[in-house]
């Protein structure tokens, strides 16, 4: 962390912040320039925040250096993070291939999906049983009983089951029924939730990217899980708010790279979400793939035109075979088995 | 809502689509041009989600005419809805003046900084205790015991308390405790806790607009709380995202007028935290004033360079004091009485 | 500036950084600490890239401390720039209130115009005669002919001219006609035509910010002109695009206090581009005056529902008296004289 | 375009609409529901602005449904368009492979440079002479003898000749010199210049995508270009300005299967822009050929660190090499020939 003083900030002020900084363990190094003195802050400077320093009147900015994540941070943990999925490996080479419908809506219709997209390869089911919506007035999701389905669609195929919890409430019937459970998007940054989920919940996290965050503020949400004791957390790209309106949201791919070198946590792809159209689907799962990515998370339904939620955005059973065939090509060339 | 089909769909098509609308409950009329044929929907289209009909590979495109909200529609409701906090009012021309610190940090502190707010014409006092923190490692409020020292701050002066909740299991604490329940702007898409709320919380509701929410998405929201049982909410701008760093948000003041023609309920400005820093609000305030809002929610700290949080965009007890005078009398030239 | 090195950078790399940054005339100083070794550069550094630095395998990181601009910068000059438009101040005190047509359509419709909008008491017009259209086949302006209506206008008025330059060509046709030559906000980083407009226009620069602008770009685009030559520059906000469709755009009122600080160039605000509709003009107008704009540019047109273009965002001149008046009290209150 | 009219508007001010609407040669047709009447209009709508109608009181909304573009629209033109650049075609299958430095800085430089890449398989050469930098004291490019380097590179490699105008002014000189004229992101919306390069640039055209436009004004501004007489244009994404800090913008690549619905022109890629870090041009170069583009655009350079410009961002040599070999494979899996 660097510390800027104003112009003709006077010695004395420039002690009282370095005896601020270090009451909290940390070491001040001073550098004076003829017209601006700049202060190194050297030490574990995640309990501080720039801001209260900048605060005071006689300093002019204050600058981290340093990521202030630790448990998340690539730097401190060199090796990727392979995490285990009910016998299914993510990360590290493994691929995450998850799919199913958007809403549960009745058992038939997810042991039949579930069924199609393990025979094309997909080695989870996704399937929303709590479902946020942005007007009370929608379908809100099946609950309990949509776990129910996703159980024995679980029986049937053998396929670990990927959720959405939407509440803390809710933790102890996922610990029972889901294999990894979901944060979603809108709820990255519900702190209580992020704290009961990495205290409590017994299962590996993927933590959905919020809309508009950025890389550090969603690694900060991993770190709140891992901090409270859940360090299983699989990261999901699934496209971010812009001005663009023909689009859902805009997918993300640099994430893929980028958040190799920030964190050693899996990165998997959630294409349909960030497009919102089926036939954006196929395009950007094979760049995802060319990108490097971990995994993806893909909407199957076996007729999307009668979803009750997000048909829009779903692949038909048919094309999700041939995409994963398409994608294996891709795979065998950047080095990844699928 | 109105269904634009693609150039050539066939009658039958058309029909099909019109079937699955009018199943909702809803009348269709048909337009059909040489190119492109087009049907209006008339009724109660909450219900429907324009994405689930384009799903179709007949239609071209769905476009709402109404709102999707009604409790928080004005123009199902054209009068002001006036909020009562412990007696004081807020909408219709009362102007909420909500002040104190953003965290709550000490019996003392919090009483001290009462009695000055109180002075200077405030008449609520806010505190955090609860405290929605971007970093796990970072200080995050006094939670019970912040609620109590607000509470004898209350009893000192008379003031309503408003404080943030952040979890659904504190709402029995906050029924007994706070008068104006804050949901923070991270929690604004929250909807399990939006529906609690709704459902279970006895006072006035303070929505704060998400980082990178629109008018509708946080209107949506104000009606899930409505729709969940309690009609009681105050709408409150913060700031939001830009590409702007060098303030913490861009305050949206628009936000005033806009809102005032989609909604009847009260909309108050809190200066804080859009601009991040003191300087910014006192003219944001003055500007909130001039431009119609229904109150103002300001950060006050005795000691901004030592507080434990967002000093930086706290204003001294005496600064405060002084912008409530010249808020008076832009007050009188817009009348509103302050 | 700051450099931050790599952990376990050599000596040897660490002073090749320091001698390629002393080259260029700067001064380098070292703060070696156990991980990490910082280096702090001073001196003039507006012609040194960040990102060159950065591009060295040895360096983390590069942080900017001082402003890269130097004209425009408050902190070389403290006293707020007085720009003068044929003989209306605008500046330190003096408000620009700037009306008309957003289009020039005739000459008796912006004489008009003129006359009532000087009755009101605008003391500058404004007109478009070459318009920046998104579509080719929108309604492009009179040029030319537009121009000699609107010197016809000053005429009757004595009006100084407000009107947007497209093409340095025009230039010499600016120089003769008009007083204050606007740039528009898509030419804002046209960087050609900044440095024409630098060293040739012989008449003071209105410079609208960009649409998704920060307020340093915008500094960085008035620098381009200070530093071919016309120090006149008068900046105007005009609203940034965000997440907000209802509006045009979102008025950024933080600008004025922000930019107080930044530049010593005036600031004044354009509410009828910023929210597209007309009756958002009324209470942005009184926001920009509260928070201490040095003028206002509002579209003006006599018979709104049959502009050839931006109808929708016209006051009409009644309404545009009424504002005034109600203005000169809210700058009663702020000390500005209107 | 469908015209949606304020509950209990008379039948007067409808058909008064009505008349405004016919007289441009429009097609108007009713629906007349209980509460809302609507107005479906048919024709060559491109010439109406929706808000010139929403302008009056009496209308609620006006919403598009067809494009406002022709010359660009797939619709009209439904085979992909396949662009000569000086015997180097572009779309329908054939890939540009354009690299180079991001500014000439010598003659010796830049055809050591074309060498290279021709030899690893490029088909075009990029370098900047002319260059938009935000601040004015940053390189500004050698200008015409920078073209003249290009030419030299040109006669000892044969590669077609890419390279940004600015002005104009230059138009004669890019005609004579250069291949395929590239328009920058920021002069992406300065129509006097896409009307100039329309009307006498007889060389294909690159037009960037602005930082902050969306997929319609992009294309619009591509009609500009068409509609002055140049339908020789290809479409570059280099990435748009979100939130993220972290890389210079976002590169959206859900652009390429969008734009090949919404427009016949060929759209490439760049990944050096998009991202600023040479690291990430190779996993965003796989996964824009994985995603279907018609071309990259790298920027290619033998000594990054002493680059005058955008060294961070640029390959050297060798690795530019091995990345097309990898994306020669992706290419056969996808059917692209590169």
């Amino acid at each position: 962390m660097i510390i800027v003083f104003k112009p003709k900030t006077s010695e004395e002020d420039v002690k009282k912040i370095q005896a601020k900084v270090e009451e909290k363990g940390l070491e001040t190094h001073l550098v004076v320039g003829h017209d601006v003195t700049i202060c190194g802050v050297i030490g574990d400077t995640t309990k501080v925040d720039p801001r209260d320093i900048e605060v005071s009147p006689s300093v002019e900015k204050v600058m981290r250096v340093e990521q202030p994540y630790k448990l998340a941070n690539r730097a401190f943990h060199p090796e990727d993070t392979i995490v285990d999925v009910d016998g299914v490996k993510v990360g590290g080479g493994h691929m995450a291939l998850i799919a199913g419908p958007c809403s549960v809506e009745s058992e038939e219709q997810v042991i039949a999906i579930a069924k199609e997209v393990k025979a094309a390869g997909a080695n989870m089911l996704r399937g929303g049983a709590f479902k946020p919506r942005t007007s009370p007035y929608a379908f809100q999701g099946l609950g309990s009983t949509g776990l129910d389905y996703l159980v024995a669609a679980k029986k049937e195929t053998g396929l670990p089951i990927v959720s959405e919890l939407m509440s803390a409430d809710d933790i102890d019937e996922f610990n029972e029924k889901v294999d990894l459970v979901q944060i979603g998007a809108r709820n990255m940054q519900n702190f209580t939730l992020l704290k009961e989920v990495g205290a409590r919940v017994k299962k590996p996290i993927l933590l959905k990217r919020g809309l508009s965050a950025t890389y550090q503020e969603w690694i900060m949400s991993a770190e709140y899980i891992m901090a409270s004791g859940n360090e299983n957390v699989i990261l999901c790209e699934r496209g971010v708010r812009t001005f663009e309106t023909y689009t859902r949201n805009t997918l993300d791919l640099q994430a893929i790279p980028v958040l190799r070198k920030m964190t050693h946590l899996p990165v998997i792809i959630d294409p349909s979400h960030a497009g919102g159209k089926w036939w954006l689907v196929e395009p950007m799962a094979k760049a995802s793939v060319a990108a490097g990515c971990d995994g993806l998370l893909i909407e199957v339904h076996n007729d999307p035109e009668h979803a009750l939620c997000d048909g829009a955005q779903s692949l038909k059973p048919k094309k999700y075979t041939k995409l994963i065939e398409e994608l294996r090509e891709i795979g065998k060339v950047v080095g990844k088995e699928i």
